[in-house]
């Protein structure tokens, strides 16, 4: 029982990392919660007494709810929704958001995974669909869902996030708004299809042959070029999502995905891929995804997504409980590579101490990472900064909105910051 | 431009690994694919010429759908649902399980996680619930959900395995029924919640603790007795499920998560923790979940789950297109850790080849494991055999059958075996 003994004897203590309250997390996980907050305060702990169990509430006293052929979330979690900014059951070109401040750990349900559409959701019959690999290949090929499912497959998580993620965080004054509505062009989810790279070598690609113009299958026939040396690396074709067939919103019955590259490149309903010696400059990159510069000119094809963190508890519209133990906890990504580090302040940037990273940290993927924080009641302003290890890092927002042109939305991966005021309210602010 | 000149210069050859027709992975997934059959048999591969892209479907021809607040899978996917052995809408006890053969990756989407209630699905009200934990304790301490969110979080990859799970495999004559009906008592999440740890060390256990048992707020107080060892080792009272609030069906709004454990004892809808010196034979730890060994005894407490593997892709159900290349794919998972090798065999036994295990590995996690086969159109006999990294396997099936005494259908991890028939038919066997 020496595990038991240690748990009571812990004489471990709630140890500052930074300044303002950041603790040790480790210290925490084991024992020293009682002097830290929780239930020394009593917030909300009550002493139970021996007639625990005696009062049974009414669900105990009648038969539960029937099995179900396909679960669906608790109605007490009907505000948990995709965050529109045009009212739902409009169709045409938009987004809705994923709700990440209402979300905890890194998979993201495909019910909530955020939209991008063009022109609306196509219905796909998979039986009809084909996939076209054409142009400068030795062999053109056409193939049927069936005929790729034969093909090796690999699973593999991965995030895929908008160019337009935060784009808001350029506004000249800070918005008010949620976590979600800020950062929730994001999602993450175990996507399972056959390298792209197979396919290639099927079709045969020619030695001059330099880009890959992918289209989707949907109203907008939405197309972008991709750099060969992309899709003969770790470019997939999706069929599933999170173990299940990829879902309408992101796809089905198939699509292209690029790890780590804008959003907008992992076209979805993929019908063709046009190999080619030049891009194609299509409408979605020429007249969006393009960076807007002082000088005035645009930059184009900037495709890797930068190294970014967002706190998302507490965040926008969450009320803290009174001074005592709380968790900072938030997630960060890179579309380089493996998030290497996560920087917390809890101070306006003054001190910072390195938060905990969920293991395991997987490449162009979501990393959850926590900090514990005891708060004295005191404002205070929160920020993260990630690290990936490619050495990437975060600009502050000032350095970033003097790169750009007023105005430019994409590709925004500054520093974000809240503040906490002495009445427990979070808001935006620009640190 | 290494990379597109080796990629189409490619000179691997399709492999052999082991006896009728297992090929090496590595050489398949670039460039030897032509020789290999799917293209070269023409089996649903149509050369595209130059018009391709003008005869656009009708989807392309008008606008998509709208925005959804919460998606849905395809309508195309219907029959993607749990597998009832009641009939649906019935509460009570029983059980549904996970479509495993229609499934990819390993993370099992919410909707289609096998349930298994014992007196139906409560509808508890969040703010209501209360987790108690009393008994030997220095401090019995009640907490609400809120009060819980507030407590440091982990988040992890684990399975939830039934003890039932596959108990029909020890069925005298093999089942002909699909793979998810024989494994899909077996779903893998991510979840999040707070260590069990910490709050035991907070109530403070006494030195004489032994036991705690752990009470369901559903109507059939479904309780089991679980060793403290482990309730301060990896036990987690969880409160997310990818990333979302758990569902109702597997414990909203908080279950107690035991990684490895029989999903019987990860008690859903957790309300009270007692701290004890014994166990408390309860209903389910005696008429259920104990084995019945040969000489009329029954062993009860065998709480981890062991060591197996299933391939899933072929299995019942599916028809081989003819000769040519397949994948071979399947799940493999331990109570006990980390899965190490995954062996496939094509020819009944007689030859084995390790596959490819998707990674990250993860502990008490499925892993993913695949394998090229060239189906040379004579009948054949597939098996999967999986090793975990304390060194544990699978029993044969014969050698698992003797153990225990007829009609004993708890904790079933033999080798399991489909045969492929010259028709393309594949069928459960004892191989």
């Amino acid at each position: 029982m020496d595990e038991i003994e240690k748990l009571n004897s812990s004489t471990m203590r709630e140890d500052a990392v930074a300044g303002n309250g950041l603790l040790n997390r480790r210290a925490l996980l084991r024992g020293a919660l009682l002097s830290a907050g929780i239930a020394a305060a009593g917030v909300g702990v009550a002493k139970a007494d021996d007639s625990v169990g005696t009062d049974a509430p009414e669900w105990m006293k009648t038969p539960g709810k029937p099995f179900s052929a396909y679960g669906t979330p608790s109605h007490w979690q009907d505000k948990v929704q995709r965050i529109f900014t045009i009212a739902p059951g409009r169709a045409g070109t938009g987004v809705s958001r994923t709700p990440l401040h209402l979300m905890e750990g890194t998979i993201t349900p495909a019910g909530l995974h955020f939209e991008r559409h063009h022109n609306g959701v196509p219905d796909i019959d998979p039986s009809r669909h084909e996939l076209f690999i054409h142009g400068m290949v030795k062999q053109p090929l056409a193939f049927s869902l069936e005929t790729l499912m034969r093909y090796p497959m690999e699973s593999r998580i991965h995030f895929v996030e908008c160019a337009g993620n935060s784009g808001i965080y350029g506004a000249p004054q800070p918005a008010q708004v949620t976590a979600g509505e800020i950062n929730g062009l994001l999602s993450c989810s175990e996507w399972t299809g056959v390298r792209l790279s197979t396919l290639l070598a099927e079709a045969g690609v020619e030695k001059e042959a330099k880009w890959v113009i992918a289209e989707g299958a949907d109203a907008a026939a939405m197309s972008r070029s991709i750099p060969l040396e992309k899709c003969v690396d770790d470019a997939m074709i999706a069929f599933y999502q999170n173990g299940e067939a990829i879902r309408p919103e992101q796809g089905f019955p198939m699509r292209l995905l690029l790890p780590g590259f804008e959003g907008n490149m992992n076209v979805k309903w993929l019908r063709r891929l046009n190999v080619t010696d030049m891009p194609v400059d299509a409408r979605d990159e020429t007249s969006h995804y393009t960076e807007l510069m002082p000088d005035g000119k645009a930059r184009q094809y900037m495709f890797p997504m930068g190294v970014k963190s967002a706190i998302l508890k507490p965040s926008f519209g969450m009320t803290m409980k009174g001074p005592g133990l709380y968790e900072i906890s938030g997630l960060a990504w890179s579309g380089a590579g493996r998030v290497a580090k996560v920087e917390v302040s809890a101070d306006g940037g003054k001190s910072w101490a390195a938060a905990a990273l969920t293991e395991p940290i997987m490449s162009k993927s979501l990393t959850r990472f926590r900090m514990p924080w005891k708060w004295d009641g005191s404002p205070a302003t929160l920020l993260s900064r990630a690290t990936d290890e490619k050495g990437g890092g975060q600009p502050t927002r000032a350095n970033w909105v003097a790169t750009y042109a007023a105005g430019q939305g994409y590709h925004n991966n500054a520093i974000q910051s809240w503040s906490v005021g002495a009445d427990g309210t979070v808001k935006n602010v620009y640190a």
